[in-house]
């Protein structure tokens, strides 16, 4: 038996009232272990036709994670096989089939800094590149971790730096730190300290995370 | 005679100092008009092998268009495949070969709004989900707009939604505006209204572009 699990829906925009060009055809074109490409033929209101890719329509969800503790939030340095570098950014992945996104987020958090958080908040979705694929990545802010490991799918262990939170400016217009989604975190995490009245030194101390070096 | 060109190199992190895993073989699995998938053995320095797939690594560059005309910004809502509806955003488009990144710019505001800028300032670049692919995309504002149409490849004239500057924070919490690029750039622009000391009502006019309304 096939278990079905039904997917947070992609945020509608109650202003599109515009017509949609009718979708002629869809087929696959190409497929991957990890991409599939589809090939959609459409007539738009004009009658103008075009046919566009699309990769994977799969609606897999996946979640990010920006880690505090302390005066400091921390990040990983992962191999990224397209620029062929390690790069830095918030600990992420894919929602695992019916989990829900805050477990994701907890379990993320272990595989790849090795702490649980007690306080797990759901500050905002983010689309990924809706013009030709989309998949929404849901970020949280983890607080009041404590040492926990569990073995994910990573190759190597993750690189960890912390990064101090008086600094996010500097980080935000650091030109190395530039990928979108990491970006709107860091901008969100941001407005989330302003907002709350935190700042660098105000955070809420969590002893216990901070008893914990690794 | 095939022109040459050099793109902008990408920038390079020079806190990564983690020896990179060594690439064992590439080889292409994929290829459709525009999507090409790159299949990567990789054997990391722990001596973990992994095989990695990949998107069309040309290192395809595109500029975003954030326009500002009076106390309002410039969006448009085009057609996006992915998840099969129009999308807000700001206007953006691919960088044609050997063409500079400002000029690009100033082409995509005249084919996507129908208008050209006197003042175009570079504000940021952006990768694009470094993982799988990459791709720099160059982020400008633009004023002191001024009525120009060129045609471009647009399927449909794109609808222009004109947006107050005051309401950004209003659109940066807005869950159906949120693809990670765009958000980027809204961000970016409330940082740069504030680093100058602008607001809504406090940006330069220009009465040439107010007296024009499409």
């Amino acid at each position: 038996m096939t278990q079905q699990c039904t997917e947070k829906p992609f945020p509608e925009k109650p202003y599109s009232q515009k017509t949609r060009p009718e979708i002629l055809s869809v087929s696959t074109i190409a497929k991957t272990h990890i991409f599939e490409v589809q090939s959609v033929d459409l007539r738009f209101s004009n009658g103008e036709k075009r046919t566009y890719e699309r990769l994977t329509p799969a609606r897999k969800s996946s979640v990010m994670v920006i880690p505090i503790q302390g005066e400091n939030m921390i990040l990983v340095k992962e191999y990224a096989v397209g620029p062929e570098r390690y790069e830095l950014g918030f600990p992420k992945g894919m929602i695992d089939l019916c989990e829900e996104p805050v477990v994701s987020a907890n379990r993320e958090l272990q595989e790849e800094i090795g702490f649980a958080a007690k306080k797990l908040e759901f500050i905002r979705s983010l689309y990924h590149s809706p013009s030709h694929m989309y998949g929404l990545m849901h970020v949280f802010i983890a607080q009041d971790l404590y040492p926990s490991q569990l073995t994910g799918d990573e190759p190597e262990p993750l690189e960890i730096v912390y990064f101090p939170l008086r600094k996010i400016d500097k980080l935000l217009s650091d030109p190395t730190f530039s990928e979108a989604r990491n970006l709107s975190a860091l901008f969100l995490l941001r407005d989330y300290l302003n907002a709350n009245g935190l700042n660098a030194s105000g955070l809420k101390h969590s002893v216990e995370a901070d008893l914990c070096s690794r």
